[in-house]
């Protein structure tokens, strides 16, 4: 295996300027203008997997986006590792805090990525993360390196819910048949300090419409004498939260694990600094439920956050309307245990619940998923642990990410394999975020590594 | 005077000819995309007052948008009159409620309107309202019917705070010089039961950014441990009502005027359906300030309404995004007393009050005015009630208002006279909503009404 750094160094340019073009094409699944280019991205992974040494590759189609599947099977006795990976990419809203425009990758240092990072939206989530598997790959077919058999299932749907996975996997079972599921669509700690996700937080999102008059009203003519939906969603959301910061939605706790002191102990032991956290946010504060850490507050709590809100006039100069409807989306976090079709439910009851009189209120839930623990103890986690400690030198930290994949739970009831979480990017990567990047070091860091998962997992299979 | 109603009936397709073409024009002053029109705008309004009968029009330059000037001195012995009105019209979004485009006027009848109503931006508030005094100059100038001297002030900012017309007036007292302002801007209970408005409230437009984390965050790994600025500016807004929805700015009761028990008795006599009231508007109950009924509330009563609001993701699917900045627009109404910059000021002060650390708050002052009682026993109001008198045979409702006009309490200040509102328009008429009309009655009904106001107020002064 010693030839995948000096195949990195011979190839790195060409690795690159595969992940430029790949981000270029802008796979926006959320918004259906960019319909033409997210199928296109399909087929570009799909002839990028058959280049890297894929037997078969196929474009499957869903009711939504596809999903590209591919496989190289060389020994039915050997194990199977399952890759999972999207190619479609979150908004780029709001483009005018780009620096550069979101889909002409730029590579530019940083603070934490001295050797330079690419900017573009997906260079990090997940375009550049899934990219590195198949640049594995390419090494492993090429120097004939490859310990096992893969499986690669790359979608398109994966932010915005991934609503035709689900269909897929239960109607392909044997196809996706496999030994472990690798992803890498998480970050790590920092770049001198590895670390693996071992959870991630369920999702319910929903999007909240209140109506009041049934057209947009002069504020001076009916201002005070009837229901602003405007004023009447803030009170209501402001109502979801008490003065500790807990979510009042009844039941909302009901099944949420409270971990016992030791391991509260244990999570605090991870390098943390809130002075750095709250300087790089530009914040006097941090926010948060009351009796609970920064870091605790973000991985093993639920939360409520509303991610848009839209109502009346928002142009330039002032107009004193009333409006007829306002509209919030309002995503919540989950822990395990908790359910998200349940608290999607719990949310929707109360909310109706707390509407006053003069205004009605529809509560569309948009997408979820379920939150997620990987054991340590597997050998999946084993072998993933040795990886990094082979090419970063350290032992990688177990941690618990805010994050959700929801499709992770969803792997585990349907094809009943456990999932592991080796991703390679930084928080302060902005994904979701204008300027989202990834650095070159991590990127070529994450292909440097994949292959000795590939390794130590075959070997400690047997 | 019997002449007025055979030359309206002479010349109403013309005078409704006019009137369409000037609504043809989208002379938005809060949106500088329509610069052009707007300048445009005021010359339209300089030829047809010239058309008219005035001496001399000019175009007044400002700042931002011109004053239209325009006089017919015919003996500086007679009483003058001083018509004020605006040729600048609200922004007409949200534009997909519209059912014919905004600045494409077409007729239609409507259940209130039988003879018809004009749709379009503008239709009422104001250029239908002001071009009614245009047309009624028409007809005494050509039929030497002008009883007194008249001078139009007509300006294409009202809709964004009249920024600029208080320098013109007080650079222009003696040009400006008058015996009674005369403003067709406000509305009438029902064509069967005119009214006068004798009341205005003043206006405070504020609009709030609040700021958390410097760049937008992934609310997986960010939710709940930052302070979301969209939640915080819910719960900021929440919390400027209480339980019974007073307002809880301290300080902003202080200089309201409670009216006795007595006045409020009077008010009550007004023809009011609240079942009516409620089908119209498509609620299933009203809402408003404990302890006053829906008329209080909406004329003598200060409110607080968010006019717009926006942060986030508000896009089409999903976003799991904390934004880094949410906004909103909202006006105090006022009433007589409240003085607009105090109030502007408590506001500012509590809000920044109540910002939770974690965030940065700015409240930017857009415009405001005082606001107006007008007394019913001046000349100007006897004269406005005997001219409503004989045409629409029915003696007028005084009616205080829940809109503003802020520079009402300028020109007493500035001018040193009284403002009479003759309103021709219905609260249904739909000013600052999509759909927005004007009767063609009311249109008419006003050019026959003037014309008897300058009679009989020319005949009282003397």
């Amino acid at each position: 295996m010693d030839t995948i750094s000096s195949y990195i160094s011979e190839h790195k340019d060409r690795f690159l300027q595969e992940l430029i073009d790949l981000l270029k094409v802008p796979s926006i699944s959320a918004d259906s203008a960019y319909k033409e280019d997210t199928f296109k991205t399909a087929e570009i992974v799909k002839e990028r997997l058959m280049e890297a040494g894929c037997d078969t590759v196929e474009i499957c189609e869903t009711k939504g986006y596809p999903i590209v599947y591919g496989e190289k099977i060389i020994d039915k006795n050997l194990p199977t590792i399952l890759v999972y990976g999207h190619y479609d990419v979150q908004p780029p809203d709001p483009l005018d805090l780009w620096h550069s425009p979101p889909f002409d990758p730029v590579i530019k240092s940083t603070d934490l990525h001295p050797d330079g990072a690419i900017f573009a939206r997906g260079a990090c989530d997940d375009k550049g993360q899934m990219y590195m598997h198949v640049k594995a790959l390419e090494f492993m077919t090429s120097k004939d390196k490859l310990p096992c058999n893969v499986k690669f299932m790359i979608e398109g749907e994966e932010e915005v819910g991934s609503a035709n996975l689900a269909t897929y996997v239960a109607a392909n079972r044997e196809k996706l048949e496999n030994d472990v599921i690798l992803i890498s669509d998480t970050g790590m700690i920092a770049n001198d300090v590895p670390s693996i996700t071992t959870g991630l937080r369920g999702l319910s999102y929903v999007e909240v419409e209140v109506t009041g008059p049934n057209r947009d009203l002069h504020s001076g003519l009916y201002g005070g004498a009837v229901a602003n939906p405007i004023n009447v969603l803030t009170k209501m959301i402001a109502l979801l939260h008490d003065e500790n910061n807990h979510i009042t939605i009844p039941g909302f706790y009901d099944k949420v694990e409270n971990l016992s002191e030791v391991e509260r102990a244990e999570m605090a032991k991870a390098p943390f600094s809130l002075e750095h956290y709250k300087k790089a946010l530009d914040i006097d504060a941090v926010y948060g439920e009351e009796g609970y850490t920064t870091n605790e507050r973000n991985s093993i709590r639920p939360t409520l956050d509303v991610n848009g809100i839209w109502g009346g006039y928002t142009g330039e100069g002032a107009k004193t309307v009333i409006a007829s409807k306002a509209y919030a989306k309002i995503s919540m976090r989950l822990v395990p245990h908790q359910d998200w079709k349940d608290i999607t439910q719990l949310f929707k009851t109360h909310f109706e619940h707390i509407a006053p009189a003069g205004v009605k209120v529809k509560v569309t839930p948009h997408h979820g998923g379920q939150g997620y623990v990987t054991p340590i103890d597997s050998i999946g986690y084993r072998a993933a642990s040795k990886a990094y400690e082979k090419t970063f030198g350290k032992t990688p930290i177990p941690q618990r990410s805010g994050g959700s994949i929801p499709i992770v739970s969803l792997f585990e009831e349907e094809l009943n394999s456990k999932t592991i979480l080796m991703g390679f990017g930084l928080d302060s990567d902005a994904i979701h975020s204008p300027n989202e990047h990834f650095g070159i070091w991590n990127y070529l860091k994450g292909i440097e590594t994949i292959p000795y998962f590939y390794k130590y997992f075959t070997e400690l299979h047997q």
